[in-house]
């Protein structure tokens, strides 16, 4: 029995330094996607040209994996746990709200693209995929705002409404980088064609990509990992039934 | 309060009757996807050709996404909760083969049709992600062999790895559906060209296959949420440790 509790003993990670290698995680992502566009497809401007195009993987990875990735895990930090929630609530929202921002120029970014160049919009499974994500967002952000930082809800609604929010903000996340995947795979077989090494004899751009596809499918996973965790949950004290709440769906 | 508790009780559906809608769209989605290859990509055959690689979504899908999905909710019955629980892992660890040995015949069916082609293998970053998910499901499942179907395994290992097995559980299974989803995306892209209407103008086919997509993502996501719901778990006698360790990884 001793030798078993000191090997689950192994397994737990405080929240600080976890969330050190996730910050340094996301970091690295923007990093890279920022190269990628810079160095290989020739940088960014505002003119409808594909350099306009390249503000969307930027924005998207920025704003709707990385910021997004943060202001979901705003109250796994030990210090919100005590004390007034209020100020808390107000920077998960905005972290939320800024990734949102970031999220809506990404979108713009590409549909000035299609539409300078007569491309249709909205036509892929990637970008199906990539509204309902949105979409999703923006009525998960709207529906947080109007139940927890709007003093009007009652507690009934919170606490109903509560595990719904904590599901799909995990969700969301998950939708968000299966979207970035299937996205960075068909900006490649675009790219990589015509004038330059094809995808499928792997010049370094498309290994340097490849890489960064898998680093955000890691951050989602790890992000929805650390969030399930039970011992690094906010604990709950402002009603009763919410834990209970929060548990039934997996929250 | 009495209001409070009357509408969490809504959130609190038994498992039997969600199972049923899972097994519905997941045999819808098996059928879909044979659907697209039989009516729209010309059916199947053994030859090398393009009727080759059809049989690699539809292998893909049945075995990683909807019989992997089948032996994963195996301990989330309420039957499996009581009397011996030695049938219910080799039922666990048969489905989890079966599932394994469809995804192996359909990655055979890929690297047959390229090698057939003269196509490289392994490129892509939808076959990055795809493969290291089949290592990860490899791994997955000599490891959970090793440790609780043969009888050497000690307590505390078993106990150690039980967390982990349920953690890599939802993860193997999210990069599955992300997977499928660069893997139909990509496929559009490919098929949807040169003497057939182009993906971009959005013919019938592509409809159905993003929808497929979109129902594949949506059946990945139920199962993730219902294995991590805590009331539908099985409550854990065999070591009196385990509950919390399980709970620690939030398996």
């Amino acid at each position: 029995r001793r030798c078993h509790h000191r090997s689950t003993a192994m397994l737990d990670v405080p929240f600080p330094p976890f969330c050190a290698f996730l910050g340094t995680l996301g970091l690295l992502c923007v990093a890279m996607v920022g190269t990628w566009c810079q160095h290989w497809r020739g940088g960014f401007s505002l003119d409808g040209s594909s350099r306009t195009f390249n503000w969307h993987p930027v924005l998207m990875v920025t704003g709707l994996v990385v910021l997004y990735g943060a202001a979901a895990l705003v109250y796994r930090i030990p210090n919100t746990w005590s004390g007034p929630k209020l100020p808390w609530k107000v920077l998960h929202g905005s972290l939320a709200l800024g990734a949102f921002v970031l999220t809506v120029l990404g979108l713009a970014a590409v549909f000035r693209f299609h539409n300078a160049q007569g491309t249709p919009n909205m036509y892929s499974l990637h970008s199906w995929m990539g509204l309902a994500t949105v979409l999703l967002f923006s009525c998960q952000w709207a529906a947080g705002f109007g139940a927890f930082l709007l003093p009007w809800a009652p507690t009934w609604l919170r606490a109903l409404y509560k595990p719904i929010h904590v599901f799909f903000g995990s969700t969301i996340l998950l939708l968000s980088v299966a979207s970035c995947a299937s996205g960075i795979n068909e900006k490649l077989f675009f790219s990589l064609k015509n004038g330059t090494t094809a995808y499928k004899l792997l010049p370094a751009e498309a290994v340097f990509a490849n890489t960064l596809g898998l680093l955000i499918l890691i951050f989602g996973v790890l992000v929805v990992a650390a969030l399930a965790r039970p011992s690094w949950k906010r604990p709950d004290s402002d009603s009763p039934g919410s834990r209970q709440v929060q548990d039934a769906l997996g929250g």
